[in-house]
């Protein structure tokens, strides 16, 4: 049985950008406290303080070791953490500030970029039962080694997924500046629906085709142990969106987001002859330099010759290319190109499993604009075409206006 | 035997205040470094740093719990560490940096002003091993419950005078903008002259009566453990001034130094019966209320009533009053008055001990500038006035021109 008893938060950075939003913050714990709830709280770095601390080692060095870079970007947290406590002080309520080597936040040794092992409940535990708050910094760990670890950009909703578990909640509240998961980017949609509700999966395929709302490990995290994340809005009381398991939605929609990703470039491998372990010959080549490819096309041509096209990050292209190059005659390819402007547009929902022709009408509008689709690649709960970037806003606003925007009325 | 080969250096906020002035110093611990030493660096806090925290904490809260503001305080040390040892590494030398929980610089639980009970070389040890500077966070530690602690305003001289001592090494150099002990604060006299040595009871003296130069319990770590303390400059490579065992010097004047401390205020209690514990009574009541006491005067007057004058901080003068008040009836005193603006003016030397007249001098240099003393009180290596502020700056002057100036021609 889930502990309803204790409530696990996380605060981003915008929530606590000055003394005043962090008093906020503690105004809205308190609440949660005189409700009898235990309160677990997470918090990131104050505002910009992240990237500034980025830009100050930048100054001393342009490859900055990832211990000591680790080393320096904890302290972010710390600060936010110092000062929560203070502000739940100063409103009477008693509370404690925990790093992460205080709770023996355990991580891997993969500096920048850690992933959590474990972390000991004693200490939280002990201070819950002393009735205080607990305040812990995310985005931090150690190593066994007692060396400060961080978990990567967004790290502190993992932290807050992974207490939870260890604490065993059934919820985790996520406090974020736009307050929910919307079907689009309001920059590119004018009126984008906020979910009411949305499934892990769905939600791991939007993180992985652009979303940025939540980390991805701490949704791969709250899907192991059956987390709901609650994704709210810290400047106000609405409700957000609810990360839940599929089976417990009371509503599906056909598709629940679409997207745009724009920062990865196509490579084209042509020619090559179609026998088997051609694929896994390239791709086993990309992973062992540890570069990242998301999609992956392959088609045959004539005379038995095929050609294979995937994406990679555009700060790997060079480095991909190069590796290509490497294989241009073990492959018998006759040659390979790439291409930087694209943009991956992909249409995310749990409901295209049981609808008919979405893919269908995906084409159609896209090629009612004139739009040429470059690549196509579908999942059991999404499709995505890679496109010529100058019509990704577009490609957005169409698909969104066709599936979405019928359901809003 | 001391160890010759370890070099202990701590750098002040002021010499690493910067990102250039990180670098200033990075290139001065690789000279050391090429020279074969094995280093170990203590750093402050950035800059103003420690003064911008408070000021963010005090846009929280008036009274911050004290370990919620060693948690905040605590990570000015951390970013500065961090970024020596990326600056160390930008210029090709191999370093490694340390919090204080790291190498367990374990303390007592005074928060904000914690002492040090033990550090761990264990780390340390092994790091020097495989070549690494070792750069470590000053000003903080941790308690037996892994609770962050910090050491008070100037700790930082105190952490490396402590992890000179556990590494035994005889020396301790410690880097600031003044480069030096002076015989006087330059914003009084004009020019006061660099001492090249001077006694650890000297120095504490000094410390004591104003000088702000170290901070005291790093001294009193030194003379226990026989550590020469170099006090020198971070932005040019003259000598500084060495604290050392009396017993070594090879120079010794007859005053070292003329301080002003303007901090405190004087109270009288008059006309109490002059019969034994009176003294224990009034000192016991202000220790036991932390009340610092510096100097204290006792006199007999007519019909063997006597007169307690006394010195407190400024700060804490209201409350010391209301502690007077309680003993009025108990005392039988007549009635007691505090005076704010006065200034203990003193002079500070071993040469003291084997010169005649020394006081006698001072008093009558004093007498000629109209100057009266309110409070008289000596030490074996120091003799203190209070007197009217506004007399201060110049009885520093014509005690630094009697005694110092005519050896410095």
């Amino acid at each position: 049985m889930p502990n309803l008893n204790i409530m696990v938060q996380k605060y981003g950075g915008t929530s606590v950008a000055t003394p005043e939003r962090i008093k906020a913050v503690a105004a809205r714990i308190k609440s949660y406290v005189m409700k009898g709830f235990s309160v677990v709280v997470v918090v990131s770095a104050m505002g910009k303080t992240t990237d500034e601390l980025i830009a100050l080692a930048s100054k001393i060095t342009a490859t900055p070791s990832s211990r000591e870079m680790d080393m320096l970007l904890s302290t972010g947290e710390q600060v936010s953490i110092s000062l929560l406590a203070m502000a739940l002080h100063e409103i009477g309520i008693d509370a404690i500030s925990y790093t992460g080597s205080q709770i023996r936040v355990l991580t891997d040794g993969n500096f920048t970029r850690a992933k959590i092992e474990s972390i000991s409940t004693e200490r939280i535990s002990r201070s819950l039962k002393e009735n205080k708050a607990v305040i812990v910094a995310g985005f931090q760990g150690i190593d066994t080694e007692e060396n400060i670890t961080t978990l990567g950009r967004g790290g502190s909703d993992t932290s807050a997924v992974a207490l939870a578990a260890v604490l065993g909640t059934r919820d985790c509240e996520i406090y974020t500046d736009v307050g929910g998961v919307y079907t689009a980017d309001p920059r590119i949609v004018a009126q984008p629906s906020k979910l009411k509700e949305i499934s892990y999966d769905e939600m791991l395929e939007l993180a992985r085709l652009g979303a940025a709302v939540l980390h991805s490990r701490s949704v791969e995290f709250a899907k192991k142990h059956n987390i709901r994340l609650h994704v709210r809005s810290s400047f106000n009381s609405e409700e957000g969106s609810i990360v839940m398991p599929k089976e417990e939605m009371m509503e599906k929609y056909v598709i629940s987001g679409v997207t745009a990703k724009r920062d990865e470039a196509k490579i084209t491998i042509r020619d090559i002859p179609d026998r088997p372990g051609i694929a896994a010959r390239v791709f086993g080549l990309m992973g062992e330099n540890r570069i990242y490819v998301n999609m992956i096309v392959q088609s045959t041509g004539k005379d038995n010759k095929a050609s294979i096209s995937f994406t990679v990050l555009k700060s790997d292209l060079d480095k991909a290319m190069r590796l290509c190059d490497s294989l241009k005659q073990e492959l018998g390819a006759t040659g390979f190109d790439s291409k930087q402007n694209i943009a991956i547009v992909s249409a995310v929902g749990v409901g295209m499993l049981s609808s008919y022709g979405v893919a269908g009408k995906i084409f159609q509008v896209l090629s009612e604009q004139n739009i040429n689709i470059e690549m196509i690649s579908t999942s059991e709960i999404g499709i995505s075409c890679v496109i010529d970037d100058i019509y990704a806003e577009l490609a957005v606003k169409v698909i969104h206006k066709i599936f979405i925007e019928p359901e809003q009325a």
